[in-house]
């Protein structure tokens, strides 16, 4: 039997046991005990029993299985719970407390296009909540099942490259198809390629979840967010079947494409992704990473190099003070003789800041982008630390979200927040949200630069703080309504890349305004007529 | 009195007469003699004398005259004439024919948003159909006014730029604003910009125009086209006013956006702009030009190019075999000792093709793509020109769209025609065109690339061929059919940056499929429900 911690959980092996620096850092700036490190808060150990049964219809059910089999089709309990949860902080709180308000009432795993086109008839004619599922790692509410019906899982079968195209540098690739398979496939094929795209969430996620959620990953600074990236999608909607054409750029109307990215399952199923591809090429990459004596200076060199015209990095971050502080205490570089030094020529602790950079292409290209940068920063004071600090740090650069499961058995509330903000109101978002932050005791708040443009970047929060035993969820929602209401008093974004899905949706109608939210109604309601997309408030949408 | 002929004209100096190459090619190619360059054909040069009196009714008149002010309105005829038209080649042949049936009732000139905003409560009211008017050089009939009713032109007051913000690399900028005012204010702000964006048009149009249109400049390879500089719009709509936020980028929903950019017109009056700018650094730009054996080995070339991750080019162009020849032949290189001497290596007339690249940015990163071209290109064996054929031709990069009148004076059909095609079907394309488009008698077809992106590119056709007397619209019009139909069955867009207007509007079902027409008719319908917007079946839509 399946407990609701097996599905809490991603079962990766990097969950299992925090890293000693991490460790020190709860024990140091938590508060907590080595004897602490044995709790279990919350454990979720329980197995699953849903207290809402399946109640579709069996003539439905019937027919549903008739299209898929009976291989493809579940109303176990287990599977109903798996599906009706994505990743985000509060989803993992409210499983850890045992509470499935409203599971799908089926789980179904199409193997064809043709299949989900007649499963969508039945739900359209029935009423029939659907919610396309991919790689679970949604962490805006946007996998929830508010109205039940069924879950649409496309990971086991709609998972596959049906073209690359060598000329084109494109490939169109099947929606559930999991990130590292496809990097794997494309590293291996003809002259070596690469997707370029590489989220947080990366080994957890699928090509259409990125696409549905309207993804940014680690390189997008070169190779931009995945609406950079797509070229075409195939969408299959309650009104018929959308299919555009793959060109280079248009001008016919406006992109009906754009429509579809961020559209977060509310307009209809996205199938069949063309996009772009990029050379493989690892060995021409080239790295460095610096030191600024404050984040000011860090900022404004980062800003420099992306509007000086001397190319672009792929990855570009910097580490706020804190941040910065907190990876040398976990990486045992603290009290080191390099830390001492770096204190002692001006790189004090409490104000430096790192920065990493990472260049993909020709290899003259990669080398003169990296010496140009250099002259760009040196000019801000940075100390050079080479290339190593990077290239560790993208060894290790999924690793962290592993974290939150031992984070959250020891009774620490863990979230984190991203928004897009202009060059201008960058260091200002930054003092707000960290002060609204760390306005509750015992906090650690940890933010990092990545996602950089011409105009602006992306600025991301992360905060661990001891929950207040049996306030767990009062508590969160909160603390989470006050740090979006200062980013968006502060002129950031709702989100940049994690999307809105029904966590942000009450904030859409006042970010957006009246009329472009009403627009976005008058679309979902003329492709979605009965309102069986993803329904119950994604994206501020109704129903 | 004004005359048709006044109207058809830009009145540019460059419109007065041919150069001696052009004449040379007339005579050559086109079986023209030199007594022939005296003719007029259809010189449109009686005075204009609407058919059709405005029918405004004289209530509303005197409202729209207490918001705009008396010498803001005007219902003269040579007013109305010169705003029921754009510059396509049908638009010009119908007025050298003395067509005008159906002008706008009135052409008024709103001094602020908020009097856009009364005008269109007024329209709204009344049913009156409104159409925004910048420059005047669409080539689609997007400034037709089939149903009559208003024309709105934004170039007389709403022509500013309201801010530029040098941390950003951001300015704000109202529709009508002309591209010169703009780019010369931009080169002379603070610490010197440029916006980047040069259409063949940019003389003759507005800022408010290229968005409308989704047009493309001749630096595009580097800067993108117009959707991607773009980060967000002001629209006067029917139902409410729509401001998007201004973020590098952001994920939450569908980007509203890009709804209006290529709208042309049909959902309500784009008034502000906040787009991206660049360093202006003109000594920084480096430049190269080749000549290639042939077509398919230059493209090859410029494809590589694209997608080797050297950095990009901004402006990047090829030149067929054809185009190539009459460069040559116009500008008096054929039959010199060069043109021999090219000629003995290999580089033989009637298959050799001219590149031109230029690229702009920090000096040590042009210098280095432009010398990363020059390798990739030498294995295709291209024979470098130097630079100064790529700056000749940016010298005058506009003047081809001002020959197209005295060559209409001497009785020659002459049109451009533009479509996005991916990398792999460009060839069979370009074949097909040439060869639909040489079945007409001495008929010179130019081809070029421009336009540049990873994945494909812009071919962009040019024709001259004799008009038959006393046939010129029927022979254009089934010509110009069968070249769209041609275009679209080799896999090419229906636009890449023209737009669509009515002249396309009658394929955009075919193009975009059912679905998604609708889709677009639906958002029309939401946003301007008694169709007063640009009507009569702009991009294909009702009304």
């Amino acid at each position: 039997m399946k407990t609701y911690r097996d599905i809490l959980k991603w079962g990766d092996k990097r969950e299992f046991e925090l890293d000693e620096g991490t460790k020190k850092l709860i024990i140091e700036k938590l508060g907590y005990s080595e004897s602490d490190f044995k709790q279990k808060h919350l454990a979720g150990d329980h197995p699953i029993q849903l207290k809402k049964t399946s109640d579709i219809d069996a003539e439905i059910l019937k027919q549903f299985t008739s299209i898929v089999g009976e291989e493809n089709i579940s109303t176990l309990d287990s599977e109903r719970a798996s599906h009706s949860y994505g990743k985000s902080y509060p989803e993992l709180l409210a499983l850890r407390l045992e509470q499935i308000p409203s599971p799908p009432d089926a789980v179904l795993y199409p193997r064809t296009d043709k299949e989900i086109i007649e499963i969508l008839a039945i739900c359209q004619k029935n009423k029939i909540a659907i919610t396309p599922y991919g790689g679970n790692s949604s962490v805006t509410g946007g996998l929830k099942t508010p109205l039940g019906g069924i879950s649409l899982d496309l990971t086991k079968h709609i998972n596959q490259i049906i073209e690359i195209n060598e000329t084109d540098f494109t490939t169109t690739v099947q929606a559930g198809m999991f990130g590292p398979a496809f990097e794997e496939y494309l590293n291996n094929y003809g002259s070596k390629y690469s997707c370029g795209h590489f989220p947080q969430s990366f080994e957890y996620s699928t090509v259409g979840g990125w696409v549905a959620a309207k993804s940014a990953g680690q390189a997008s600074t070169g190779y931009g967010k995945i609406e950079h990236m797509v070229l075409s999608l195939k969408i299959i909607t309650p009104t018929g079947v959308i299919q555009t054409k793959t060109y280079p750029a248009s001008a016919q109307g406006w992109d009906i494409a754009q429509i579809f990215i961020g559209s977060e399952g509310s307009l209809g199923i996205i199938t069949e992704i063309t996009m772009k591809i990029r050379k493989y090429r690892p060995d021409n990459t080239d790295y460095a990473s610096f030191i600024f004596k404050d984040f000011a200076s860090a900022v404004t060199a980062m800003r420099i190099c992306m509007q000086k015209g001397i190319g672009k990095p792929h990855l570009f971050r910097i580490s706020d003070p804190e941040e910065t502080e907190i990876a040398f205490k976990t990486k045992g570089f603290e009290g080191s003789f390099s830390d001492k030094f770096l204190n002692t020529i001006g790189y004090k602790s409490g104000s430096r800041c790192l920065m990493f950079v990472a260049v993909e292409g020709h290899k003259d290209y990669t080398k003169q982008v990296i010496s140009l940068i250099k002259k760009v920063v040196k000019k801000s004071s940075a100390f050079s630390l080479g290339s190593k600090p990077t290239k560790k740090w993208l060894n290790q650069r999924y690793t962290s979200a592993y974290m939150r499961e031992p984070l959250m058995d020891l009774g620490i509330m863990t979230d984190t927040l991203e928004t897009a903000v202009m060059w201008s109101d960058l260091l200002p978002l930054w003092e707000a949200v960290r002060k609204y932050l760390k306005k509750r005791e015992k906090t650690v708040v940890m933010v990092h630069i990545s996602h950089v443009y011409e105009n602006g970047a992306n600025l991301y929060f992360t905060f661990l703080s001891p929950m207040k035993k049996g306030e767990e969820q009062k508590e969160y929602t909160a603390y989470h309504k006050g740090i979006i209401e200062t980013i968006l008093s502060h002129k950031g974004s709702l989100s940049h890349h994690h999307g809105v899905g029904r966590i942000l949706a009450p904030w859409m109608e006042k970010e957006l305004g009246k009329e472009s939210l009403q627009l976005m109604q008058a679309i979902k309601n003329h492709i979605d007529p009965k309102g069986i997309m993803n329904p119950g408030n994604t994206l501020g949408l109704k129903p």
